[in-house]
This record gives C-alpha cells, structure tokens and sequence, in this order.
C-alpha cells in the first residue's frame, strides 16, 4: 500500500521548527510495508491545502496528516480533509463534554472556538490526546484512510505509536518487531558497505541505518505474527550482522553507550569518578542523565586548567612542564590523583585540545588522551578527530564511553 | 516573488534522517521577501522526481533543491531539473580537473563515475562545495531559477550562506540584516501575545518567533540596502520590544545564556567554580563549549552522591539528615563549600529531584534549588518544573545561569 505524509503549518513553511513529527512517521510506515514517496509541507490556507490534499488522496491509499488541529481559524485541516473526502464535520456531543471536563479541571476558561476540537465526521475514529487538548483522528472513504494528528511531538509521538501503530498494524496484517543494533567504532559508509548485501537483498526483516553523532544505528525489523515469531525472524540477522561487524557492536537492545556503561557498573556493583578537560562535564552529564546513578557515579570533576588538574587531581607539575596538560601522561595521572581521592573501582580521565585554538604540531586540535584507572592498572590512549569544537567534544565523550565498556567487558 | 524548497533523498523518505536543510532555507527565504508556499520531499526516482521539478517549478519562480548530487547511479537531480528547464548537462572541463586535483590531494582514487559531479549546463552558475566534493549549481530558464544544492547539512548550510545568499539578495534587491534577541522567563506564546499587534502588523522590519528548549529567541530582520540602513531599521523596533518584555531579554545579538555569562565573566575577570548535582555536568559543559573557558571556569564538580556532597563540598550531615540534599540550606552549602575549596569569585550550585523517582510531598519531581555564592553572600532560589528527566536538567541549568547573568549584572 502507498502512504504518505502532509505537514500542515505556516511554522514549518517558514523554518521556525523542524519537521521531526514526518521523520518519525516514515521511521515507522516503512516496516510496516507502506510504500512512502512524498512528504510534502504546506501552510494553514483552505485552497492550497485543498490542492495537496486532493493530490494526495488521488495518489496515495493512506495519507497521515500533522498539524492545523486546534481551536483557531487558521486549524483547518480537520474540515478540508473532510471536504475532499466528502464528509461533513459535526459536534460530537460526547467529545465536548469531554473537552470541558478538561478545560475545567485544569481551570483553564473553556470558550466557544474549542468545541471546533470536539467536531468530527460521523464515523471518524476518534484518537486520545493525552498531552494536549486537540483529539487525532481517522477518516475513511472510498478505500483512501486519512489520518489526522496534532502538530507538537509530545502529542503526536504517543498518539501515534498507542493509536495510530495498532491500527496500520491491523490494516497492513501484520505486526512490527524490531531490535536496534548500536555500533561504535565505523562510520555509516562503511557499515553499510559490508552488509551491502544483506541490505540490498532484504526482505523480512529489514535492515535500515540510521546515522548518529559519531555512531550508527542499525533498526532489524521483522514483520510478524506475533513477539515471539518476530524475535525468532530477527535473531539470526543480528546474528550474522555481529558476525562480520565483530565487537563494534556494542548493543542489541538500543542502549546507548553511556546505559550500556551504566548498567554494567550497576550490575557488577562497580564505582566509578570521572576527571573531565576537554570533554568538561559531558561524560558525568550522560551519566546523570540516567536515573540510578547515584549507585555508581561517585564523583565528577571537571578540571580544564592546569592549576586545577594540579590541585584537585594531583597531577604532577612536572608531568604539565614536560609532557604538557594534553598527553598520555597527563590524562594517566589526572584518572590515577581522581580514582585516589573518591575511592572509587574506575576512575576515567580525558585531556585534548578541542579547538579552535592550541594543538601542536604532533598534537594538532582534535588530539585526545582518555585514561582509565582499576586496581588492576592503568590503561591510556590516543584519539585524534576532526571538525568543530562541540564535535570533537561528543565524539571523545563517546570514546571515553566505548572505552570503559571495553574495559569492563575483561 | 515565489520559492519552493524540494528535498531529494530516499534516507529524508524512509526518516533516516531529519529535514534540517529545508528549514534552514525556509528560515533564510521568508525574510529576504520570497513567499514559500510548499516543501516536497521525493526520493531518488526518475518519474516522480520529474513530475516534482514540472509542478514546483510551474507554480514557484524560484525552486530551491537539496540532495541528489552525488556520483552514483541513483543521483539524478541535476540530470532531472535540468531536462526539466529544457537544458542539458555537459562536462565542464575545468570541474572535471579541480576535482580530479581534488581525489589526488587526499589519496582518493579517482573513478569516472566522479565526472557527474563536474556537468552541468553551459550557463550554469556553479557553487564550490567547501566541505564535499558534489559542487551545488545554479540554472536559469525562462524567468524560473532552480538551485540544487548538496544533501549533507555540514555541506549545504555553509554553501548556502556563502553563496546562495548573495545571489537570493541581489535577485530580491535587497540585503538582510538581522539580530536575535533571546529571552528567559516567558514561553512562546506568551511571548507573541505581548507582541501581536506588531507581530500582526509587521512590514519591515518583521519579527519572527523561534522556540528553543526552555526560551524563546525572536529575529528582527530588515530588508535593506547597507548594514547601516538595517540597523537603523531594526534598532526601534528592539527598543519597543525591550520597553515591553524588561529584562527577561538577555540578548540582543543572539548570545546563549551561557556564552553571556562567559563573557560577562571574562569581562570583569571574575572566576567561578560550579557544583551540581542534578544538572551533574550541564552547567561545566555548557562553559567548556565556548573557547576561552579556562580564563574564569576554574573547577567544576558533579556531587550527586550525599557522601560526596559532604566530603568534597563541606555540606553538613545535620543539614542533609535535617533538610534533605533537595533543599535550600543544602544548594548554599554547595555553593558556599565549593567557593571555599576554589577559591572563586562566584560559586553556583545546583541540587533537585530531576525524577523519574525521588521527591516529597513539598517538593515534587522537578523541585530544583540553585545558590550562588560570592564574597558579597550566598543567594538561592526554588524553582518547580514539569516533565522529564532530560527537560527539567536543561531547564534547571537554563535558570542557574539565569540566575548567574543576574547576579553578575548587579
């Protein structure tokens, strides 16, 4: 079946947000088996929306709209989606008083444009909005679906994915299950290039790429019956796939490289500090950004001068005047003075230059030195990356993460 | 005059990848006077590409394209736009050797399927590629234009800005000048209601609203013909938009929050230590992100733990057991302990429920205390905010660095 995808939305004509609300319907129409061949994004105006919308119901079997479903006179994509499916829009008693209680409930003042959001064709389905006021909904007419959902994406994600998912599922005959691959350590191209025939030759599942800063991901995903047939048609793949790609595969179940550290350390009942430079606060921030760290984070220090690495950290002045703040040296004895001073099992250190400025010439910018220290010793290496300030930071953050995981996997 | 932005790409089809190219050009048309009506996304496909380029190009004077450059089979949209204009692509000699010079000067073999990349039509305005190697274009035909740029953001946004800009100026006649002002303290909407009626009413200079996380930043554009001209435009209307907000705007040229500490800290040479333990590691990151943090940031630290709150901070036991670390008395203690140990001017601290757990009856998930301490006293707020982990960290640090700005303003 043939989908598509129809934003509607002066703010979206206009650049002041991004479309992410047509990113991740396509993620999921996809697997599905909808054929998608457009997104097309178009302003909160009767005629030109009625052109889109006619073109796309003529062209497309399922047609997904976002946006225009509010109380103002500018929503109007409820009725012209109506109009071009011949369907008229009525109050549906049931729905305004719902919307009432609602109003009231919050004490918010419950006007006469509101009841626009409880107007609906007869047997539309009606879709819950449990983050806004403006119910989604389904229409259909003569063998072409339209399905109609709010614009903001804390409204639409769920409603589409507790709503919407269930019903293409039904429609399309079959369930998705997918498992999401994490891998660290080769850029897209080259993953791709290697599965390049799984990937061109893929039935079901699927294999589809997804690129991330300075990771990929990999979605494996089975049309099916059933969880448990999904699970017995996806595992052989991700078996192949760890197969040629080897340990760079960090994760099978979606976990990012700072939960996959997390829950390690937590499993093992492991403690770990954190001595930051160049990175500054971005390895203990991803941590944080986990409940339950308090089990394993101790402690986090961010340390960019050299007075600071000296005093708080320990690192001998020495080893700076020598060896310079970005070295092997440096980074080895700023994770050694913070694994000393929290007591920790870990500790682990970065130290680089992220530009724009510094570097030298062995050490350009974008030279980085992770460090971790264990009872069992101290292990140091070198990264050397490109680009902006803000890039080299994630990426040596992302290292520092691989870096522990592999140190923990011994 | 009329533009319409068309995204070529089966990755922007499937949502692999997120539309941040069509608005950042939506953001740069609207100002420079083009009306944009319609964004289509298309995949890499002959027959619906080329009904794509026939209807934008029909119903648009200006047709902006993004994608589709590259050397493989399934680039086509230069071949496709430029049939569709009745133009034809031809080698262009001097290309073909600027990128062969290219390959060779990073060790890339060079592949004849590469040439692709230096055809064009004769008349056509060709746009060095700073970042890549797919040049993007410019072809003229019967009073359309049609702009075909690279698909990769890294690529397209500097190409854009470098070239395509002047060439959109001189075709409109007119120069943009713009400032950002960004604001702390009020959401969008109740933003644009204090400003409707010159949002409503707006000619020149316009004014155009942009949520980001937390705040909210308004451009203020002219059309003009200098820079003086615009600034001239532009600064009346800043003042009216002052004279109704107050100080919840912070910046008038588009500074973050953070960057206006910094440099309101490197300014009066005043240095600060940060101690969190919610936020753990956002408000150090956020400093070390601008170049030049070592002059003011001397030492960060991430106290999550109660134990490291006491070792590392000097937070009392009394405190803790009487109060609880989510307190008031707790932040001061933070913030005064961490002063002491650094030896700041300024000590900002940071302690909250950031959920999904925790929380008492008084002070729910979302509850976040900040202290600043100086030589002159320690000053602290409560602030209660709502939703998820992630959010109420963000937003918490977006107001310790309010918080800082104001202080720092005194």
């Amino acid at each position: 079946m043939v989908a598509e995808i129809v934003s509607v939305g002066t703010e979206l004509l206009m650049g002041q947000v991004v479309n992410t609300d047509a990113q991740f319907i396509a993620q999921r129409l996809a697997p599905l088996g909808f054929q998608v061949f457009y997104h097309t994004t178009v302003g909160d105006n009767v005629k030109r929306l009625t052109t889109v919308v006619h073109q796309a119901v003529e062209r497309s079997d399922v047609v997904v709209f976002t946006g225009g479903l509010g109380p103002t006179d500018d929503d109007l994509t409820k009725e012209t989606v109506a109009a071009a499916l011949g369907l008229t829009v009525e109050l549906i008693p049931e729905e305004a008083e719902r919307l009432k209680k609602h109003f009231e409930s919050r004490g918010y003042a419950f006007t006469p444009n509101n009841l626009k959001q409880a107007s609906f064709p007869k047997n539309a389905i009606i879709l819950p909005n449990a983050f806004g006021t403006a119910p989604g909904c389904i229409m259909t007419a003569e063998n072409k679906t339209a399905i109609l959902l709010p614009g903001p994406p804390r409204e639409l994600f769920p409603m589409f994915q507790n709503h919407v998912m269930p019903y293409l599922e039904r429609m399309s005959g079959n369930k998705l299950y997918s498992r999401e691959l994490r891998i660290f350590g080769k850029g897209e191209s080259s993953v791709t290039y290697e599965l390049r025939d799984i990937i061109e030759n893929q039935t079901n599942p699927t294999v589809a790429p997804y690129v991330k800063t300075g990771e990929v991901s990999l979605r494996v995903t089975a049309l099916c019956q059933n969880e448990q047939e999904g699970e017995s048609l996806v595992r052989p793949m991700i078996g192949e796939i760890i197969s040629r790609l080897g340990d760079i595969v960090y994760s099978t179940v979606g976990e990012s490289l700072p939960e996959t550290c997390a829950r390690m350390l937590t499993d093992d009942q492991l403690t770990l500090a954190v001595a930051e430079s160049c990175t500054g606060g971005l390895v203990a921030s991803d941590l944080v950004a986990i409940p339950g760290c308090s089990k394993y984070l101790v402690e986090g220090c961010v340390a960019y001068s050299d007075e600071t690495k000296m005093r708080r950290l320990d690192v001998k002045k020495e080893t700076l005047d020598r060896f310079g703040a970005v070295s092997e040296q440096c980074a080895r004895e700023m994770a050694e003075g913070m694994r000393a001073s929290s007591g920790t099992d870990y500790a682990l250190a970065t130290t680089g230059f992220a530009g724009p400025d510094g570097g030298t010439e062995q050490d350009p910018v974008g030279t980085v030195y992770i460090a971790i220290a264990a009872a069992n010793g101290t292990t140091a290496k070198r990264i050397q990356l490109f680009g902006e300030r803000a890039r080299i930071r994630e990426i040596s953050t992302l290292h520092a993460f691989d870096m522990l995981r592999r140190r923990l996997c011994l």
